[in-house]
């Protein structure tokens, strides 16, 4: 394994290694800033670390993907199933999507069935009213939202998955018995006021402050919140707001802190509900604070740690949105089967033709990544794996971009009947298009991944560096680290391998995961080496880094699945076993592709030509070709 | 140049060429069979032939393309202009979209405007009451609705780009000046009647019958239509029906016949106005045909030929979906431009980020191509360049896909904001998703497109072939051929080029152009070789050979406009450039990308899998992998 050390390439690439400094791409980041920081650098390297994070440094760490995991007991399993099945029936004969979408709100009767059901309260323990679910029986039952209204889900999400979170995760003691048995209950409904019109994906520029009262009973709350889902129904609100903080040293700086706000306050008034392109039974709307009197004890979590509170809370949420996600491609997909089967064109049904094919196989294997990747990180959450944020962020990426995908060419498949309303497809669609924006846009995220990752890489590096400085008792691992950054270099498996591990039917599969971690952990070290600190800045080659570490992890949860199926033997093994092949084909071509565009000169070339390209059209306020005809 | 012949590695190409049948790809296709074929076998080649066309036999035949055409007199220049800036004005003062989309329907005041102005009868004679414009001029104008508003558009579009086009192109003199003056005005609107709801792709197999009446004078007209755009609000209808012909040999035949239809006949009715997902102000209904007699001087076109005459109605039309499309793009990347200039987050205007300046940069671009191709189609088409068939269906397919992606990049630069309904993109986006369905589906164009292109090259195989059994007086061109293919078969440039029409400073991108059409020639050569008339039923791989064939064009386009901006010195030619630049060298990566994947074998299987899962799912009626909670 050892044998490159000391070779002449080997010199040659430690040489570059030592000729540049290192990262540290968090000290500047304008976006980076902003999002919760990895907190690898100076502390031991937990055991085992996330799948992800791991592969920025070119290593292959499976312990939380596989084996595929399965958390409920059977007991829980039950419940869960007595559950789903009354669910089920519900949204199929009593919720109805079309009229919800043209109330601009829930019919009374749903509400009420939702309420009686525990639905306002899934997670919230049962000893405060709440149904208790684990976070895989929730992502279980908001999956069966997801097929039928995602109107309805985004309702129950903004109450529950954000907008009280915050108690459920934070509260003391007190709030939690104040609040949640209402909120549980669907008495009072829950809003999250993060937004604000000068700080979207920017949350930690907020303007609104709260300002404590001289005798320190309270806080007087002051700002605006837009776009906020619930915000004209809502009695009780999760707040962000500058306070006032005095550090250690004595000085007085702004910090954002979280609070917990009612309506019944007094100061608290709503907009009208936006209009907007669909999810249009879910109110959206303004919340404006006006020296609303806010008790100190409704301060959530510590004074000044709202920041954190937020993006915990965002954190957490995100595994739902990816099973509701699941459940919506489900249903799409059934419409897409049917009309393919049932269809005939030019003297044979549509689901003969390779065109049609390609579609309905490509949206069947998004579902069945993005299904994959919903439930590890639900049981990720329920094993209390310490650090799933980027799974957490990558799922919502992949969640919110295949469902697009798949409702898109369900409407392609359908041909005009896609396009009418009266096939439903096309308001899942309008539907679906807010989910790459809100809780943290789809591009806010693939930064985030990019960065929390190679900040990672570049810790590891570092430690590198300084082990080689003071390398007493350590001189086997360092040896062996650079034999793998040396093998890697000259494009030589570093031996991370899934044989073993992978159902060996799966051999081939898990070999390109192997090397696309390999390319990965390459292009990072590779850029690390070429811009230090300024790689936070390139954004044209952190995206592509991003996809890449999107489509390995994508790779790994389906080879965790499709290896159970095979090793139970399971009736759809084989059905599985293709999904999985097909996925990691095309997958490792996409990682190959932009890996290759993250490092070479032609791509540098055009990326820097696309900001030239940018630049003049913003300045120009639009596109200024000259028009073919001159006018 | 021929030095190739004769070596063991032609020696063995060759023995391959002959060992396998070659192509007859029209005999059995089931989609193409349907489209107008394209009538170059057993003719002498035309000269210069099509660009695209040319291309899968691995030749650049830049004629229509360079110079970039120019095709205006100065005198049909300013009229044009004088037509321009009072239309632009009267969209932007007069029409409103929003109020159009809330009316289903357009406003009275609008429609008044738009008859004044002749937008009824753009392209009818002047003699017979209408604006007399030329396609590049009829071009110029749609842009300017199809920046504004796309229902609009489209209730104009199906009235004079195919609702009375028929009238135009086929009718005789009396059909013409009974129906055009009207029609001009507006006084009546038009419609065209072609697809069924057994009948969509497969507009051959209508059931709508005309039967002739013994006496000859008339046919009675029955049978139903769906989704007719103007169909509730026409009078005058283009209509397919099936009629016996009788053939040469005295056997009756059933062949689709094309007619001018009179609401007023009698027997004509139509449903309710459809509900869709956008260009709701367009009309679109069921027209149903009731006995309806319709004259014998109605008939369009010949008796038996009214396949031909539908199939000239909407390649004819196309061009002007191109220009409307690249004026929606324009009005959008304003929006975006804007924001991205106003808009700061993380303390720099957005418009600095590369995660935005790829997104408009691209948004750019994919206008830059889609004007390019609008306006070198529309001149071809007024320089009555004979076959633009290919060139057409790739403006249509491309115009539709760009526009969407522009849309939906656009909503995600404004975040929240593109998803509000005041923001007026997300109706673009929801007007949109029809063209990528309407007038021949996206799929079936490029099936159309790979096709059409692989049985010239088949052909041009088979002339090869035959002029090899019989060599008298060809040597020389055979000879030549052979070394071109030889040539291309072992990687080395056919020499085919651009230098030299292309500016100096374009050379590299016109290099990149030289390639992918070497590419195309031996991709299409080695799937005729492989699969032989097995090739039509190849979907997966002509998905990627047409993609192919789309780039080549997108990129031929650019770089002729670049061309004449850098040699006229144009204030934004060096902007040009880099559009062009970029666009063909990641245009390059991906014809490349598509044309390994029809020819590799770990895509074949790929393709193979994916036939294998979309028919499990097909059959299972959905997804049919067991549930990672196993219910």
């Amino acid at each position: 394994m050892l044998r490159l050390v000391g070779t002449r390439l080997a010199r040659k690439w430690w040489r570059q290694l030592w000729a540049q400094p290192l990262a540290k791409p968090a000290c500047r980041l304008p976006y980076y800033r902003a999002l919760p920081r990895a907190k690898y650098s100076s502390q031991k390297d937990p055991e085992p670390g996330s799948f992800v994070r791991s592969t920025f440094n070119g290593q292959l760490v499976p312990d939380h993907v596989f084996p595929f995991p399965s958390v409920l007991t059977a007991e829980q399993t039950q419940f869960l199933q007595a559950l789903v099945d009354p669910c089920a029936r519900f949204f199929q004969e009593v919720n109805d999507p079309a009229k919800n979408e043209k109330l601009e709100g829930i019919e009374e009767a749903t509400l009420a069935g939702l309420k009686a059901m525990g639905a306002f309260g899934l997670q919230v323990p049962e000893e405060l009213g709440g149904v208790g679910l684990t976070n895989t029986q929730y992502a279980r039952v908001v999956e069966v939202v997801g097929v039928h209204d995602l109107g309805v889900g985004i309702s129950l999400g903004a109450h529950q998955s954000i907008g009280f979170k915050g108690i459920l995760l934070f509260g003391t003691r007190s709030q939690k018995e104040k609040y949640l048995p209402k909120l549980a209950s669907g008495e009072t409904v829950a809003a999250f006021c993060l937004t604000e019109p000068s700080s979207g994906s920017d949350a930690a520029s907020i303007r609104t402050v709260a300002e404590p009262s001289a005798c320190g009973n309270f806080y007087t709350l002051n700002g605006g919140k837009i776009w906020i889902s619930n915000g004209g129904t809502a009695e009780i609100f999760t707040v962000f707001a500058k306070t006032p903080v005095k550090e250690r040293t004595g000085e007085v700086t702004e910090k954002i802190s979280a609070f917990i706000v009612e309506r019944a306050f007094g100061g608290v008034t709503s907009g009208p509900p936006e209009k907007k392109m669909g999810i249009k039974c879910s109110n959206t709307a303004e919340v404006h604070f006006d020296n609303v009197k806010v008790p100190a004890e409704n301060l959530l979590g510590e004074l000044g740690k709202g920041f954190k509170v937020a993006m915990n809370i965002l954190n957490n949420g995100r595994f739902g949105m990816a099973s509701a996600l699941a459940g919506t491609m489900r249903g799409v997909i059934v419409k897409a089967a049917e009309h393919a089967a049932a269809r005939t064109q030019f003297g044979s049904k549509i689901s003969r033709y390779g065109a049609i094919q390609e579609k309905i196989a490509h949206m069947a294997m998004l579902h069945y990544v993005t299904e994959s990747m919903a439930y590890v990180l639900s049981a990720n959450m329920d094993m209390r794996v310490p650090d799933y944020k980027l799974e957490a962020a990558i799922s919502k990426i992949f969640a919110s971009e295949a469902a697009w995908h798949v409702a898109d060419e369900c409407i392609q498949v359908l041909g005009g009947m896609g396009y009418m309303q009266e096939t439903g497809v096309e308001k899942v669609m309008r539907d679906l298009r807010i989910f790459r924006i809100f809780e943290g846009t789809n591009d806010i995220l693939r930064l985030f991944v990019a960065l929390a990752g190679i900040e990672y890489a570049g810790d590891q590096l570092k430690r590198l560096q300084k082990n080689l400085l003071k390398p007493a008792g350590k001189v086997g691992a360092i040896l062996q680290e650079i034999g793998l950054r040396a093998k890697r270099k000259v494009g030589i498996s570093t031996g991370s391998s899934l044989q073993g591990i992978v159902h060996p039917d799966l051999d081939g599969s898990a070999d390109l995961v192997t090397k696309a971690v390999d390319l990965l952990g390459e292009a990072v070290e590779s850029l690390l080496l070429k811009y230090g600190t300024k790689v936070v800045d390139k954004q044209f080659h952190l995206k592509r880094i991003a996809d890449a570490a999107i489509d390995i992890y994508a790779m790994a949860v389906v080879l965790s699945r499709a290896t159970r199926s095979l090793s139970l033997g399971q009736p759809t093994a084989e059905h599985e076993k293709l999904l999985c092949q097909t996925w990691c084909h095309e997958a490792f071509e996409r990682v190959r592709g932009n890996l290759q565009a993250a490092k070479s000169p032609p791509w540098t070339q055009s990326f820097t030509n696309k900001e030239l390209i940018s630049d003049a059209v913003v300045q120009n306020g639009g596109v200024l070709a000259s028009h073919p005809l001159s006018f």
